[in-house]
């Protein structure tokens, strides 16, 4: 019985390599788009259905449901209501910065009595889901997570540099760069690919002002999320920088190594960043 | 704007100490109990209550709302509704007990193939919430987590030895038992008030043969739960026993160190162990 993490890891290889193969063969069948009529209905209707689907995302959100590779479809449509029909997501981001201000605010407060300000304060910002939103393009090309990801058509998206802001994260943005904190984005998209685009939305967006943005260098392609953005912040706080909060819409933006005071996550049912 | 860690520290301690005083006002005023009729209703509308409090409660469940004292007062009937009315948590733990099995399955099959079976693969187990409900009490003496957590009416309920099990958990249970796997239950409970009444109430809803019961004994009292239960989970660990599971339905059963090859979280909106 005594299984080694290396078997283990091997047997999750195999599933991850199943899953894709799945998702390749997902994509040559037709899934039918989720319903356009206005859906409170549907995300607040007490059928099975639903009821399964509330369970499904409170089981994705709180990482207990990992590896998934798309939206279950009996939730297409729930998942839809949720993300644009209801107004319940806009209502989670909000709440959730609220939590994310309040600590800000204390750690603003705490720090601007004391007379050692050495600019060193930092937090750390995702950017896809977190900062901007791709939600028009998994409306309109992945049916809000029904299709699995797509790196072609996403990198296409991201090129136009027209992923709008979430209005909720560009004012706490607004707030953490005004209170003197080093705001620092950290991203999985690629320097190489995305760079210039990634900048020109943010900018777009009016996010202005951040002390650095982190791109994906080819030197750290192909490595997990977790393992990537750990390396990111551990280079941060090797700097001297404290990172006093981290925010972002994947579980592998909030575990590893070098997390920060407290890590806070933003709610995001459409996809599953290893 | 360099606050030390120290600093916010002391701050934290003293929003504690607030919240405490505020609870103990709490507690002389009236608090009205939730409506007692069938609350599907409740749950399910999308009146602005119920939306917030829907947020409320995924912000509580991901450990992005902390320090919570009690169940915000516009959500008593909504925390009622889903406790007890709608069948909505018993889903949510079904659903998380199935990612669980299939966890575990994963890890026993895999072992199960090597032939080093040294009898150390163990999984570490909560008991109030996870594998015993406390909902009988938090329903007829705390209004749902309306009123805030009262320790000697708890223990007074816990010394009864009258908890049921959480039917899923026990399920669960009983897998890791005869897939070999060590079962090692781990409470904060006060090993000297309340350890026979706890293995009295384990044994008489089934939880038979488990590993080992960890109580809480003198030298740990007034620690955190992160604390005390990362150092419960190290001494197991430095004993050689592998923990591939760690279940809990606190945020602080999950955190700290020590914490296991992959943690679970059951829901509970109804109290926060800090």
């Amino acid at each position: 019985m005594a299984a080694s993490a290396a078997a283990v890891l091997v047997r999750y290889c195999l599933l991850l390599l199943c899953a894709a193969a799945a998702a390749a063969v997902a994509q040559e069948v037709v899934v039918p788009p989720p319903h356009d009529e206005e859906s409170d209905t549907v995300l607040q209707s007490s059928s099975s259905s639903s009821n399964y689907c509330l369970s499904w995302r409170l089981g994705a959100e709180t990482n207990n449901v990992r590896g998934w590779w798309t939206v279950p479809a009996q939730c297409c449509g729930y998942i839809q209501a949720y993300m644009a029909g209801s107004g319940q997501y806009q209502r989670d981001v909000d709440l959730i910065v609220d939590q994310i201000m309040g600590h800000a605010s204390n750690v603003a407060a705490g720090s601007s009595s004391s007379s050692d300000d050495d600019g060193m304060d930092a937090w750390v910002l995702d950017v896809d889901d977190t900062c901007l939103s791709n939600m028009l393009y998994y409306k309109t090309r992945r049916s809000y997570g029904c299709l699995p990801y797509e790196p072609l058509s996403f990198r296409a998206w991201a090129s136009k540099a027209r992923s709008p802001a979430i209005p909720a994260v560009l004012g706490l943005f607004n707030y953490l760069r005004d209170a003197g904190f080093k705001v620092f984005l950290v991203t999985g998209r690629d320097e190489e690919a995305l760079g210039d685009a990634t900048r020109l939305n943010l900018l777009r967006q009016g996010f202005v002002g951040y002390h650095r943005l982190i791109l994906r260098t080819a030197s750290y392609r192909g490595q997990s999320g977790v393992v990537y953005k750990s390396e990111m912040r551990r280079q941060v706080m090797e700097e001297g920088y404290r990172i006093w909060g981290n925010v972002g819409d994947q579980w592998s933006d909030l575990l590893g190594h070098s997390l920060g005071n407290r890590t806070f996550k933003l709610p995001n049912p459409m996809y599953f960043v290893p």
